[in-house]
């Protein structure tokens, strides 16, 4: 009897953070997939991964539509009660023996909630790191609710089984997305045309000579200020005169600042040497990454997946704080002076050694194998 | 300007143990109460709470009616999916600066959830307890969520900080329910007709020479084990021939095979000795159960209020594991023989002196005082 | 390429009004059924009808747990839109080519409303009748929603085409409840121990000389009453002091109420006469039905099924106002002494010839038929 | 005692068909209204209409974030869904003795299905036209769910009783929308300038010797084809090279597709003539309108408003059949040169005469005295 194993992908960076444990699971005569995708991984404004998801040959077992739309704080509570309804019919059609959920986005505690309620083993990939913001509070109610924990590091094992957590259910597998980054890097050499293949807006740059990459979250803690802290990058950005590859952000209550800083800057300020994508599929992203002299904004791609790629990253305001990092990052202030100063330095340094705090390209088929072995329960204890 | 402090009760007991509380705010000129009524705490068939909290005289801001239907466990995600999608509304319209959660129950993430999602801080009564199932789950990721902890015991604050909260946000309150029981005892005699004030179903029995309490809920965990639980205390009670008022349990997933053997056993066993309530005003529940010689089951009340008023407890089965409790507490097995030997022993013990863990009857003023005093906030890391 | 049905049964009574086309839907090799159980259809506690549908052998496609508890009128809207959201998924998930929505319960309008948004052509069983109360307004609702109609009179097709639906659109089918009961005239022996196969509650009952059946339905717009007519019902009923089988009324709004009243008379007046049921196999329950003297209450079976079957009819109160009748029904009002005499007239009078109105009992393979050949759109106006 | 009345606005579009009955309700003595924004009418990104709420000085009783995000058509029934389970809400907080609700959008069915089931009186304005696509569906089922109508035309008012709707619960009172425009052209000029108050994006225009307005929406049941048909109106308006104000469509799940015509078009082409705006203030709207040589597209104020204000119409594609129309409007298919041509003959000819098929400009106050003085109920059955 194959164990069946479903995981709930809701966005983007989650699919790239455990697509080489689909992958394993699906590989495992043992272990039989039940991929779910939802949320904002469905709709085409937040990137297609639909798409890419049926282009890597999964089978969808249930597609749920979940974003309630919301300039306010109320939609994110919206769209994951949402997602706890529908999940909760998901699960009662599909009767997985575990559920995976991954790291620490808002809607990921609908799947954390609706298997653990209905008595399915929960395995959290990513637990145990420290961020701030919502993500923070999400992540470690999501540990308080699941079974099994997949850390990225050593550091989080440890802090899972300071909360309280049984060490026999605490593994360090590294994270998924660093075996994307490892797959990448036995052929990095970026062999299309970024523009052909990806469009964007803007206007079309030459990017032999070196370019940078920027990824720029909203904070949803700090809803109002989105537009503001956006702005001092995309000046900065801008007076460096470099090419710069600029990634939308994702859903998140503050989108709509950041999108808006965005379009006003391109409106008023026509800038020339910045051009705009929607999302690329991961390895071509992986690729561009790996090409690239810089990455600069917020996003954790710069701790994580660059800390083992070694490109330099330049990390602004407190999205990252807490989390472990590699040589390779440069902190910020939101402030467009010190944001150019930091990529400037970063691009006299050039790449950094490999570092494998987040993982040695083994994590997807450590997890799967994981999934297959250990023993199943739901029953836990505080361990004080 | 007054703070807006709003606490959803979404359950019979739950309102128990927030009650002075309750008071205590709505008295204080620095506070504004908005009350939240919502789940079982509106049904009728619960127990018709929410009449009792009217009778209490406080104002409802919003009723949310939430429990979907369902003797599977897609019936918990989906009610707290529910209450997660209405509450935000809810929050939206009243704006509170803070959100209080009481306990444990599964409903109770829907609170903690919207509210921490909305970027309102959230203060938790009842957290750092340990028991197993569900409960001790939906406990600890409510604590994640929540940015003030008004813990019941010291090991319970202790355990809180050990989870990675900051002691300076964690405080021993005690449980405000052990404030309605230091009210009762100083009227505790019983100063009216159980069955002319509730009815209930069963032949009218003397109390007048000494009587028990039974109160056994469902094990969500253990939901085909529900109907044979129950079906031993019924078995041991029946046996011992004293007069017995047996409370139905509250609304749980497996809450059908509890009632189902309850409908059973009467009526094959017509049993002489046992008559059923629903349920009770706190205050007269408390005088009842301060009168009684010694209460049977698996509730939280043995273990709480009557370490408080010293009355014998014989705690059946694992549900209460792990809780800390006073002298008075005998722990035996879903066992027919066991459970009435237990009985007995605490029939010929007799009541037990006054045990503080649970808390001193202060509680209530205690967490208005903080709530009013306490900077609000609602960025939080790990300790470590 | 097969044409994909959809049919949603959100209760028994519907399962009943579909059953045959089901079985013909199965059976067709151009079609391909898509069987969704939801809503009262999955509780226990409103019949098990999820047993005997699997019994029936039919594969389930998916199922929905959407019915949101409370005594009071906001469960009805609720438990609508959860079954709306829910039900979008389903669709989006199995993409039928067209979905059958049944009769004229409140939860039916979510069938009816996720098919049309999603540009799914709606079929529409037992459009075109006039009853009163909130069933009224439903029903049309439905046809003004739906594509195809497969009224089960003459009267009900010329209605739905006088309400502005094209006549092209609208078949007399006659209703797939009436082939249940054709098929069982061919066998109409009641070849099982009633009590033993159902159990029920109450005293066993002598019905070898005969025997009445009670069904009534509290009327959600008159929820407070519920209680007093039920009890009206339940007095003519002992007072006859002939064996009563009753059956307890499917979900609604006012169903404690009803429920209540059954309750409370059985305890305190411990009628002799009348054994309680959940419910039975639709088929057994017709022998059941044929086999006694009179139908007493207000229950449409008294009027549709009865009417082909010759069973007296005592049809009591509003509830089945409006819907076209044959000889076999007395109306009466809520009022002990009316039903009784009724009831007293109709077991004088015995058995009636057989009426056609509601079907002949081919509706079933009809209305498969349909599905086949029709073409299927989804653009439709007034036409006047 | 004051009769409640609610009124639920969940769209742009829905606010101006109903200001002027706001008005006049909230000035009767008799009457207390009970105003809900719901659905796009919260959202920035549709128009900022709470703003305009505000600032026309109606307090607000509650607000319900309720639009699902999904280029899919599931994002319809879900919206649905999920404003039927909070409307259930609000209503049982606020308890109206009447509710109105407007039109046909899909949301609306929310606010007339959680009303009727809950045995409060609905009233619906705009009932009886005949339109086709999903609000054909939408709006007749709205009139089956509804107790009283108040119809904008006489043709209308025929309609609704011929669908078997009681005579005496049928009103013509004109659509309040017209109100707006008749007080608009107590003052007509265009005293302010439009790119100044509304910014927009495009090129500054020279209005001031004569420009055309543009409003076209998606069909919904013609999804795939909204961008083909966008971008033949944006070709024959650029070919024109008269200024034109072109106004984004509202939320429907062809959404995307025609905003994505729109943006491609506008990056290839670069369009001088023509500015795209949000959405403006109904009364700027209206001057705006009214100082317009034509109204090119397929939005209903071509045909209602504009037949009052005598404004040449030229509506393209099938979205607007069966409406009935003054003499001020010319039918074309979606086709570049026909759409050109139509408008080059409404140039020619200039204002027409005004018309009052859709109301004299007394609608609001027409309503607000029915609804103070009409019996209300809600039992209904058809009339036939």
């Amino acid at each position: 009897m194959k164990r069946k194993v479903c995981v709930v992908v809701t966005a983007r960076p989650s699919y790239s953070r455990v697509k080489t444990a689909l992958q394993a699971i699906r590989q495992d005569p043992d272990l039989e997939l039940q991929l779910v995708v939802a949320a904002s991984a469905l709709l085409e404004r937040y990137g297609g991964m639909l798409r890419t998801i049926e282009q890597d040959g999964f089978d969808i077992a249930a597609r749920v539509y979940m974003v309630v739309e919301g300039e306010n704080l109320a939609a994110m509570p919206k769209t994951t009660g949402l997602g706890l309804i529908e999940l909760a019919t998901v699960f009662d059609n599909l009767k997985p023996d575990v559920v995976i959920t991954i790291a620490d986005r808002f809607e990921t505690l609908a799947t954390a909630v609706a298997a653990s309620y209905m008595n399915i083993p929960v395995a959290h990939i990513q637990g145990g790191e420290v961020t701030g913001s919502i993500d923070e509070k999400v992540r470690h109610a999501v540990t308080k609710l699941s079974d099994l924990h997949f850390a990225s590091t050593q550091m989080a094992a440890q802090r899972i089984i300071r909360m309280g957590e049984d060490p026999a259910s605490v593994f360090v597998t590294g994270c998924p997305s660093i075996d994307l980054a490892a797959e990448v890097l036995k052929a990095p050499a970026l062999d299309f045309d970024i523009f052909e293949r990806y469009g964007g807006v803007g206007e079309r740059l030459d990017y032999s000579n070196g370019y940078i990459i920027v990824m720029q979250h909203p904070v949803t803690t700090a809803y109002e200020q989105a537009r503001h802290q956006v702005t001092e990058t995309l000046h900065s950005v801008r007076d460096l005169e470099i090419p710069a590859l600029w990634f939308w952000p994702n859903v998140d209550a503050g989108s709509d600042g950041t999108s808006k800083g965005i379009r006003v800057f391109r409106e008023l300020e026509k800038p020339k040497n910045i051009h705009f994508f929607r999302n690329m599929v991961p390895e071509d992203f992986l690729r561009v990454l790996y090409g690239s002299q810089c990455i600069v904004g917020n996003s954790s791609v710069g701790i994580r997946e660059c800390s083992f790629l070694g490109v330099p990253t330049v990390n602004i305001g407190d999205r990252q704080v807490g989390r472990e990092r590699g040589p390779n990052v440069i902190d910020v202030d939101h402030d467009r002076t010190a944001i150019r100063q930091a990529i400037q330095r970063q691009l006299d340094h050039g790449k950094y050694a490999q570092d494998t705090t987040y993982g040695d390209g083994c994590a997807g088929s450590r997890i799967a194998d994981l999934l297959k072995h250990q023993e199943l329960h739901i029953e836990k204890r505080l361990t004080y």
